[in-house]
Protein backbone atom coordinates (compact mmCIF):
# COMPACT_ATOMS: atom_id res chain seq x y z
CA UNK A 1 0.00 0.00 0.00
CA UNK A 2 3.16 2.23 0.40
CA UNK A 3 4.10 2.84 -3.18
CA UNK A 4 3.44 5.40 -5.37
CA UNK A 5 5.26 7.08 -8.66
CA UNK A 6 5.40 6.66 -12.05
CA UNK A 7 6.44 3.35 -11.66
CA UNK A 8 3.12 2.10 -10.12
CA UNK A 9 0.52 4.63 -12.08
CA UNK A 10 1.87 2.62 -15.54
CA UNK A 11 1.62 -0.54 -13.77
CA UNK A 12 -1.42 -0.46 -12.29
CA UNK A 13 -3.10 1.04 -15.75
CA UNK A 14 -1.56 -2.40 -17.61
CA UNK A 15 -2.71 -4.51 -15.29
CA UNK A 16 -6.18 -3.41 -15.56
CA UNK A 17 -5.34 -3.33 -19.39
CA UNK A 18 -4.48 -6.23 -19.64
CA UNK A 19 -7.36 -7.74 -17.09
CA UNK A 20 -4.64 -9.47 -14.56
CA UNK A 21 -5.97 -9.74 -11.40
CA UNK A 22 -3.97 -8.26 -8.70
CA UNK A 23 -4.01 -7.77 -4.97
CA UNK A 24 -2.79 -5.31 -1.90
CA UNK A 25 -1.48 -6.91 0.60
CA UNK A 26 0.69 -5.44 3.51
CA UNK A 27 4.72 -5.34 3.36
CA UNK A 28 5.08 -8.41 5.68
CA UNK A 29 3.16 -10.58 3.26
CA UNK A 30 5.70 -10.22 0.58
CA UNK A 31 8.45 -10.02 2.74
CA UNK A 32 7.62 -13.74 3.72
CA UNK A 33 7.40 -14.92 -0.12
CA UNK A 34 10.79 -13.60 -0.87
CA UNK A 35 13.82 -11.64 1.13
CA UNK A 36 15.00 -10.68 -2.22
CA UNK A 37 14.23 -6.51 -3.14
CA UNK A 38 10.92 -7.19 -4.19
CA UNK A 39 10.48 -2.86 -4.63
CA UNK A 40 6.68 -3.23 -2.92
CA UNK A 41 5.56 -5.53 -5.80
CA UNK A 42 5.41 -9.44 -6.82
CA UNK A 43 4.14 -10.90 -9.54
CA UNK A 44 2.91 -14.77 -10.04
CA UNK A 45 3.17 -16.17 -13.56
CA UNK A 46 1.43 -18.72 -14.19
CA UNK A 47 2.13 -21.80 -16.24
CA UNK A 48 -1.27 -22.18 -18.24
CA UNK A 49 -1.25 -19.82 -21.43
CA UNK A 50 -4.51 -17.80 -20.50
CA UNK A 51 -5.64 -16.47 -24.50
CA UNK A 52 -8.30 -14.60 -25.95
CA UNK A 53 -11.24 -16.20 -27.45
CA UNK A 54 -11.88 -14.19 -30.53
CA UNK A 55 -7.99 -14.55 -31.13
CA UNK A 56 -7.93 -17.92 -30.69
CA UNK A 57 -10.95 -18.37 -32.99
CA UNK A 58 -9.40 -16.11 -35.81
CA UNK A 59 -6.40 -17.85 -35.41
CA UNK A 60 -7.82 -20.96 -36.18
CA UNK A 61 -9.89 -20.11 -39.13
CA UNK A 62 -7.25 -18.27 -41.01
CA UNK A 63 -4.80 -21.23 -40.89
CA UNK A 64 -8.27 -23.67 -42.07
CA UNK A 65 -8.45 -25.20 -38.84
CA UNK A 66 -11.78 -26.19 -37.61
CA UNK A 67 -12.50 -25.19 -33.89
CA UNK A 68 -13.01 -28.15 -31.40
CA UNK A 69 -13.11 -26.53 -27.94
CA UNK A 70 -14.22 -27.43 -24.64
CA UNK A 71 -16.71 -25.18 -22.27
CA UNK A 72 -15.77 -25.97 -18.74
CA UNK A 73 -18.87 -24.39 -16.19
CA UNK A 74 -17.88 -24.38 -13.02
CA UNK A 75 -15.30 -27.81 -12.59
CA UNK A 76 -14.55 -27.27 -9.29
CA UNK A 77 -11.84 -30.07 -8.99
CA UNK A 78 -8.29 -29.40 -9.76
CA UNK A 79 -7.89 -33.03 -10.98
CA UNK A 80 -11.35 -32.98 -12.75
CA UNK A 81 -10.32 -30.21 -15.02
CA UNK A 82 -6.68 -31.75 -15.50
CA UNK A 83 -7.87 -34.72 -16.52
CA UNK A 84 -10.55 -32.48 -18.83
CA UNK A 85 -7.30 -30.51 -20.62
CA UNK A 86 -5.55 -33.52 -20.84
CA UNK A 87 -8.16 -35.71 -22.43
CA UNK A 88 -9.29 -32.50 -24.60
CA UNK A 89 -5.53 -32.45 -25.99
CA UNK A 90 -5.27 -36.05 -26.69
CA UNK A 91 -8.76 -35.71 -28.61
CA UNK A 92 -7.71 -33.20 -30.40
CA UNK A 93 -9.61 -30.17 -29.16
CA UNK A 94 -7.87 -26.65 -29.55
CA UNK A 95 -9.13 -24.71 -26.40
CA UNK A 96 -10.36 -24.79 -23.13
CA UNK A 97 -12.95 -21.90 -22.19
CA UNK A 98 -13.33 -21.47 -18.66
CA UNK A 99 -15.33 -18.70 -16.77
CA UNK A 100 -13.13 -16.82 -15.19
CA UNK A 101 -14.89 -17.16 -11.51
CA UNK A 102 -16.56 -20.44 -9.51
CA UNK A 103 -13.77 -22.31 -11.49
CA UNK A 104 -10.71 -24.65 -10.09
CA UNK A 105 -7.40 -22.89 -10.37
CA UNK A 106 -4.90 -23.77 -13.11
CA UNK A 107 -2.37 -24.39 -10.82
CA UNK A 108 1.07 -26.99 -10.20
CA UNK A 109 -1.51 -29.70 -9.16
CA UNK A 110 -4.24 -29.23 -12.31
CA UNK A 111 -0.67 -28.74 -14.95
CA UNK A 112 0.23 -32.20 -13.32
CA UNK A 113 -2.90 -34.09 -13.20
CA UNK A 114 -2.98 -32.99 -16.99
CA UNK A 115 0.16 -35.12 -17.30
CA UNK A 116 1.33 -31.26 -18.79
CA UNK A 117 -1.19 -31.32 -21.34
CA UNK A 118 -2.83 -27.66 -19.81
CA UNK A 119 0.43 -26.13 -21.50
CA UNK A 120 0.07 -27.74 -24.91
CA UNK A 121 -3.69 -26.19 -24.98
CA UNK A 122 -4.68 -22.68 -25.13
CA UNK A 123 -7.11 -21.99 -22.02
CA UNK A 124 -9.68 -19.28 -22.66
CA UNK A 125 -11.11 -17.56 -19.60
CA UNK A 126 -14.01 -15.11 -19.62
CA UNK A 127 -16.48 -13.24 -17.91
CA UNK A 128 -19.75 -14.33 -18.33
CA UNK A 129 -20.26 -17.96 -20.08
CA UNK A 130 -22.97 -17.61 -21.68
CA UNK A 131 -22.26 -14.56 -23.52
CA UNK A 132 -19.39 -16.80 -24.99
CA UNK A 133 -21.33 -19.06 -26.16
CA UNK A 134 -23.57 -16.68 -28.08
CA UNK A 135 -20.10 -15.66 -29.36
CA UNK A 136 -19.01 -19.13 -30.31
CA UNK A 137 -22.41 -19.24 -32.49
CA UNK A 138 -21.96 -16.12 -34.24
CA UNK A 139 -18.48 -17.49 -35.32
CA UNK A 140 -20.39 -20.53 -36.71
CA UNK A 141 -19.57 -23.04 -34.37
CA UNK A 142 -22.19 -25.47 -32.78
CA UNK A 143 -22.26 -25.84 -29.49
CA UNK A 144 -23.77 -29.11 -27.86
CA UNK A 145 -24.37 -29.42 -23.96
CA UNK A 146 -23.43 -32.69 -22.12
CA UNK A 147 -25.95 -33.39 -19.36
CA UNK A 148 -28.02 -36.02 -17.75
CA UNK A 149 -31.11 -34.51 -18.23
CA UNK A 150 -30.88 -34.58 -21.94
CA UNK A 151 -32.90 -37.39 -23.70
CA UNK A 152 -30.64 -37.70 -27.30
CA UNK A 153 -27.61 -39.80 -26.64
CA UNK A 154 -24.73 -38.67 -27.43
CA UNK A 155 -24.27 -41.41 -29.78
CA UNK A 156 -26.59 -39.98 -32.08
CA UNK A 157 -25.34 -36.67 -32.88
CA UNK A 158 -22.94 -35.63 -35.47
CA UNK A 159 -19.68 -33.61 -33.85
CA UNK A 160 -18.04 -32.45 -37.74
CA UNK A 161 -17.40 -29.20 -38.48
CA UNK A 162 -16.69 -26.08 -36.12
CA UNK A 163 -17.89 -27.26 -32.21
CA UNK A 164 -18.20 -26.81 -28.74
CA UNK A 165 -18.54 -29.31 -26.04
CA UNK A 166 -20.36 -27.68 -22.44
CA UNK A 167 -19.49 -29.77 -19.09
CA UNK A 168 -20.80 -28.78 -16.31
CA UNK A 169 -20.14 -29.37 -12.55
CA UNK A 170 -19.81 -32.66 -11.03
CA UNK A 171 -22.45 -31.06 -8.20
CA UNK A 172 -24.78 -29.25 -10.26
CA UNK A 173 -24.45 -29.31 -14.04
CA UNK A 174 -24.37 -26.58 -16.55
CA UNK A 175 -26.05 -23.92 -15.35
CA UNK A 176 -29.54 -22.65 -16.55
CA UNK A 177 -27.91 -19.83 -18.47
CA UNK A 178 -25.22 -21.77 -20.31
CA UNK A 179 -27.59 -24.63 -20.96
CA UNK A 180 -30.76 -22.06 -22.83
CA UNK A 181 -28.47 -21.22 -25.62
CA UNK A 182 -27.16 -24.46 -26.64
CA UNK A 183 -27.57 -25.60 -30.08
CA UNK A 184 -27.82 -29.55 -28.84
CA UNK A 185 -27.70 -30.81 -25.54
CA UNK A 186 -26.59 -35.05 -25.31
CA UNK A 187 -26.75 -37.85 -22.42
CA UNK A 188 -24.70 -40.40 -21.72
CA UNK A 189 -26.92 -43.69 -21.44
CA UNK A 190 -26.52 -45.63 -18.60
CA UNK A 191 -26.61 -48.96 -18.15
CA UNK A 192 -26.21 -49.55 -13.94
CA UNK A 193 -27.35 -48.67 -10.69
CA UNK A 194 -25.04 -45.28 -10.11
CA UNK A 195 -26.90 -42.36 -10.80
CA UNK A 196 -24.02 -40.92 -13.01
CA UNK A 197 -20.14 -40.33 -14.08
CA UNK A 198 -17.11 -38.98 -13.15
CA UNK A 199 -17.32 -35.68 -15.05
CA UNK A 200 -13.83 -36.05 -16.05
CA UNK A 201 -14.47 -39.53 -17.69
CA UNK A 202 -18.31 -38.59 -19.36
CA UNK A 203 -15.76 -35.42 -21.12
CA UNK A 204 -13.38 -38.26 -22.20
CA UNK A 205 -16.08 -40.31 -23.40
CA UNK A 206 -17.95 -37.88 -25.52
CA UNK A 207 -14.98 -35.73 -26.04
CA UNK A 208 -13.37 -39.35 -28.05
CA UNK A 209 -16.62 -39.89 -30.03
CA UNK A 210 -16.61 -36.56 -30.95
CA UNK A 211 -12.89 -36.80 -32.15
CA UNK A 212 -13.77 -40.11 -33.97
CA UNK A 213 -16.44 -39.00 -35.69
CA UNK A 214 -14.29 -35.59 -36.78
CA UNK A 215 -11.56 -37.88 -38.04
CA UNK A 216 -13.57 -39.86 -40.38
CA UNK A 217 -13.08 -38.91 -43.91
CA UNK A 218 -16.21 -38.64 -45.70
CA UNK B 1 1.34 -61.83 20.39
CA UNK B 2 0.05 -63.07 23.76
CA UNK B 3 -3.39 -64.51 22.75
CA UNK B 4 -3.35 -68.37 23.07
CA UNK B 5 -6.02 -71.12 23.19
CA UNK B 6 -8.81 -73.07 21.26
CA UNK B 7 -10.13 -69.47 20.51
CA UNK B 8 -7.12 -68.63 18.51
CA UNK B 9 -6.51 -71.71 16.77
CA UNK B 10 -10.03 -71.35 15.47
CA UNK B 11 -9.80 -67.83 14.38
CA UNK B 12 -6.22 -68.09 12.66
CA UNK B 13 -7.42 -71.37 10.73
CA UNK B 14 -10.53 -69.57 9.93
CA UNK B 15 -8.39 -66.89 8.77
CA UNK B 16 -6.10 -69.07 6.61
CA UNK B 17 -8.93 -71.13 5.29
CA UNK B 18 -11.25 -67.64 4.08
CA UNK B 19 -7.54 -65.80 3.03
CA UNK B 20 -8.37 -62.72 5.34
CA UNK B 21 -5.16 -61.01 5.38
CA UNK B 22 -3.87 -60.44 8.94
CA UNK B 23 -1.38 -58.86 11.36
CA UNK B 24 0.38 -59.62 14.42
CA UNK B 25 0.69 -56.21 16.45
CA UNK B 26 1.55 -55.07 19.99
CA UNK B 27 -0.51 -54.67 22.62
CA UNK B 28 -0.29 -51.07 22.61
CA UNK B 29 -1.52 -50.44 19.54
CA UNK B 30 -4.85 -52.22 19.81
CA UNK B 31 -5.91 -50.09 22.95
CA UNK B 32 -5.04 -47.56 20.33
CA UNK B 33 -7.38 -48.37 17.63
CA UNK B 34 -10.24 -49.07 20.41
CA UNK B 35 -11.04 -48.48 24.15
CA UNK B 36 -13.50 -51.61 24.59
CA UNK B 37 -12.97 -55.04 25.74
CA UNK B 38 -11.02 -56.22 22.40
CA UNK B 39 -9.60 -59.74 23.68
CA UNK B 40 -6.63 -59.74 21.46
CA UNK B 41 -7.71 -59.50 18.10
CA UNK B 42 -9.76 -56.23 15.98
CA UNK B 43 -11.15 -57.13 12.91
CA UNK B 44 -11.92 -54.14 9.98
CA UNK B 45 -14.55 -54.97 8.15
CA UNK B 46 -14.44 -53.71 4.77
CA UNK B 47 -16.75 -52.13 2.89
CA UNK B 48 -16.45 -53.50 -0.24
CA UNK B 49 -17.79 -57.02 -1.04
CA UNK B 50 -15.07 -59.58 -1.96
CA UNK B 51 -16.20 -62.94 -4.39
CA UNK B 52 -14.65 -65.98 -5.67
CA UNK B 53 -14.01 -65.45 -8.79
CA UNK B 54 -15.78 -68.75 -10.18
CA UNK B 55 -18.73 -67.98 -7.71
CA UNK B 56 -19.72 -64.98 -9.73
CA UNK B 57 -19.51 -66.26 -13.12
CA UNK B 58 -21.65 -69.30 -12.19
CA UNK B 59 -24.05 -66.92 -10.98
CA UNK B 60 -24.33 -64.84 -14.02
CA UNK B 61 -24.76 -68.02 -16.35
CA UNK B 62 -27.09 -69.96 -13.80
CA UNK B 63 -29.04 -66.13 -14.06
CA UNK B 64 -29.23 -66.57 -17.79
CA UNK B 65 -26.25 -63.52 -17.96
CA UNK B 66 -23.32 -62.86 -19.77
CA UNK B 67 -20.23 -62.17 -17.69
CA UNK B 68 -18.73 -58.46 -18.97
CA UNK B 69 -15.82 -57.84 -16.36
CA UNK B 70 -12.78 -55.13 -16.10
CA UNK B 71 -9.60 -56.57 -15.09
CA UNK B 72 -7.58 -53.96 -12.82
CA UNK B 73 -3.70 -54.48 -13.07
CA UNK B 74 -2.21 -52.94 -10.39
CA UNK B 75 -3.99 -49.60 -10.76
CA UNK B 76 -2.55 -47.69 -7.68
CA UNK B 77 -4.12 -44.78 -7.06
CA UNK B 78 -7.59 -44.94 -4.97
CA UNK B 79 -9.36 -42.19 -6.59
CA UNK B 80 -8.91 -44.15 -10.38
CA UNK B 81 -9.72 -47.17 -8.90
CA UNK B 82 -12.86 -45.51 -7.79
CA UNK B 83 -13.60 -44.06 -11.11
CA UNK B 84 -12.86 -46.89 -12.62
CA UNK B 85 -15.38 -49.10 -10.47
CA UNK B 86 -18.14 -46.28 -10.64
CA UNK B 87 -17.71 -45.90 -14.92
CA UNK B 88 -17.72 -50.16 -14.71
CA UNK B 89 -20.82 -50.45 -12.22
CA UNK B 90 -22.30 -47.59 -15.37
CA UNK B 91 -21.47 -48.94 -18.27
CA UNK B 92 -23.34 -52.53 -17.16
CA UNK B 93 -20.47 -54.90 -15.99
CA UNK B 94 -20.97 -57.27 -13.64
CA UNK B 95 -17.63 -57.93 -11.46
CA UNK B 96 -14.17 -56.17 -10.89
CA UNK B 97 -11.21 -58.65 -10.74
CA UNK B 98 -8.19 -56.77 -9.14
CA UNK B 99 -5.07 -58.65 -7.74
CA UNK B 100 -4.60 -59.34 -4.35
CA UNK B 101 -0.47 -57.25 -4.41
CA UNK B 102 0.11 -53.98 -6.05
CA UNK B 103 -3.54 -52.55 -5.81
CA UNK B 104 -5.03 -49.92 -3.99
CA UNK B 105 -6.70 -50.63 -0.99
CA UNK B 106 -10.60 -50.39 -1.84
CA UNK B 107 -11.16 -48.17 1.33
CA UNK B 108 -13.44 -45.16 2.49
CA UNK B 109 -11.62 -43.16 -0.32
CA UNK B 110 -12.26 -45.56 -3.09
CA UNK B 111 -15.44 -45.77 -1.94
CA UNK B 112 -16.06 -41.95 -2.25
CA UNK B 113 -14.09 -41.78 -5.16
CA UNK B 114 -16.37 -44.61 -6.78
CA UNK B 115 -19.73 -42.65 -6.28
CA UNK B 116 -20.87 -45.44 -3.83
CA UNK B 117 -20.83 -48.26 -6.69
CA UNK B 118 -18.42 -50.22 -5.59
CA UNK B 119 -20.81 -51.36 -2.91
CA UNK B 120 -22.88 -51.98 -6.00
CA UNK B 121 -20.37 -54.32 -7.65
CA UNK B 122 -18.54 -57.33 -6.91
CA UNK B 123 -15.21 -57.38 -6.40
CA UNK B 124 -12.97 -59.98 -6.48
CA UNK B 125 -9.12 -60.17 -5.58
CA UNK B 126 -7.24 -62.99 -7.20
CA UNK B 127 -3.77 -64.08 -6.65
CA UNK B 128 -2.51 -64.23 -9.83
CA UNK B 129 -3.94 -62.24 -12.70
CA UNK B 130 -2.63 -64.46 -16.01
CA UNK B 131 -3.93 -67.23 -14.08
CA UNK B 132 -7.02 -65.97 -13.63
CA UNK B 133 -7.52 -64.45 -17.26
CA UNK B 134 -6.77 -68.33 -18.48
CA UNK B 135 -9.60 -69.08 -16.00
CA UNK B 136 -11.66 -66.72 -17.72
CA UNK B 137 -10.67 -67.81 -21.17
CA UNK B 138 -11.87 -71.40 -20.14
CA UNK B 139 -15.43 -69.78 -19.32
CA UNK B 140 -15.81 -68.72 -23.01
CA UNK B 141 -14.90 -64.70 -22.15
CA UNK B 142 -13.28 -63.04 -24.92
CA UNK B 143 -10.32 -60.91 -23.11
CA UNK B 144 -9.47 -57.90 -24.33
CA UNK B 145 -6.33 -55.73 -23.39
CA UNK B 146 -6.22 -51.74 -23.27
CA UNK B 147 -2.97 -51.20 -24.12
CA UNK B 148 -1.00 -47.94 -26.28
CA UNK B 149 0.92 -50.67 -27.53
CA UNK B 150 -1.76 -52.44 -29.38
CA UNK B 151 -1.81 -51.69 -33.40
CA UNK B 152 -5.59 -52.13 -33.38
CA UNK B 153 -8.27 -49.30 -32.44
CA UNK B 154 -10.72 -50.01 -29.72
CA UNK B 155 -13.58 -48.92 -32.51
CA UNK B 156 -12.78 -51.90 -34.86
CA UNK B 157 -13.39 -54.83 -32.57
CA UNK B 158 -16.87 -56.47 -30.90
CA UNK B 159 -17.62 -56.89 -27.71
CA UNK B 160 -20.62 -59.16 -27.72
CA UNK B 161 -20.46 -62.02 -25.77
CA UNK B 162 -18.73 -62.93 -21.96
CA UNK B 163 -15.82 -60.34 -21.73
CA UNK B 164 -13.18 -59.15 -19.36
CA UNK B 165 -11.59 -56.02 -20.08
CA UNK B 166 -8.40 -55.72 -19.14
CA UNK B 167 -6.55 -52.67 -17.81
CA UNK B 168 -2.85 -51.50 -16.43
CA UNK B 169 -1.20 -49.22 -13.76
CA UNK B 170 -0.36 -45.56 -14.92
CA UNK B 171 2.85 -46.22 -15.12
CA UNK B 172 3.84 -49.51 -16.93
CA UNK B 173 0.70 -50.54 -18.07
CA UNK B 174 -0.98 -54.22 -18.29
CA UNK B 175 2.46 -56.72 -16.88
CA UNK B 176 3.33 -59.07 -19.62
CA UNK B 177 2.43 -62.10 -18.11
CA UNK B 178 -1.64 -60.88 -17.87
CA UNK B 179 -0.74 -59.08 -21.95
CA UNK B 180 0.62 -62.49 -23.31
CA UNK B 181 -3.03 -64.30 -22.23
CA UNK B 182 -5.16 -61.57 -23.66
CA UNK B 183 -7.12 -62.88 -26.72
CA UNK B 184 -6.68 -59.10 -28.67
CA UNK B 185 -5.32 -55.98 -27.68
CA UNK B 186 -6.94 -52.47 -28.55
CA UNK B 187 -5.31 -49.25 -28.30
CA UNK B 188 -7.35 -45.29 -28.62
CA UNK B 189 -6.01 -43.33 -31.23
CA UNK B 190 -4.72 -40.21 -30.18
CA UNK B 191 -5.09 -37.15 -31.97
CA UNK B 192 -3.18 -34.51 -29.94
CA UNK B 193 0.64 -34.10 -28.60
CA UNK B 194 -0.38 -35.62 -25.41
CA UNK B 195 1.15 -39.23 -24.73
CA UNK B 196 -1.92 -40.86 -22.93
CA UNK B 197 -4.74 -40.50 -20.92
CA UNK B 198 -5.52 -40.92 -17.73
CA UNK B 199 -6.39 -44.55 -16.81
CA UNK B 200 -9.66 -44.25 -15.64
CA UNK B 201 -10.53 -41.98 -18.54
CA UNK B 202 -8.95 -44.33 -20.99
CA UNK B 203 -11.50 -46.83 -18.81
CA UNK B 204 -14.52 -45.15 -19.58
CA UNK B 205 -13.99 -44.81 -23.29
CA UNK B 206 -13.74 -48.36 -23.82
CA UNK B 207 -16.23 -49.45 -21.29
CA UNK B 208 -19.34 -47.54 -23.04
CA UNK B 209 -17.78 -48.26 -26.11
CA UNK B 210 -18.20 -51.83 -25.23
CA UNK B 211 -21.63 -51.14 -23.49
CA UNK B 212 -22.90 -49.64 -26.54
CA UNK B 213 -22.03 -52.50 -28.70
CA UNK B 214 -23.13 -54.91 -26.21
CA UNK B 215 -26.51 -53.20 -26.11
CA UNK B 216 -27.55 -53.37 -29.90
CA UNK B 217 -30.05 -55.68 -30.84
CA UNK B 218 -28.48 -57.38 -33.81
Amino acid sequence: HGIKGENYRQLFSLTRALNIPFQYVPLNKLNRITQKNHQGVIAFISQVSYQPVDEVISMLYDSGEEPFFVVLDQVTDVRNIGAIARSAECAGSNAIIVPEKGSAMLNAEAVKSSAGSLMNIPVCRVNRLSDTIKELKINGMKVIGVTEKASKSYRDVLYKGPLALVLGSEEKGISGAALNVCDETVAIPLFGKTASLNVSVAAGIVLFEAANCRSKEE
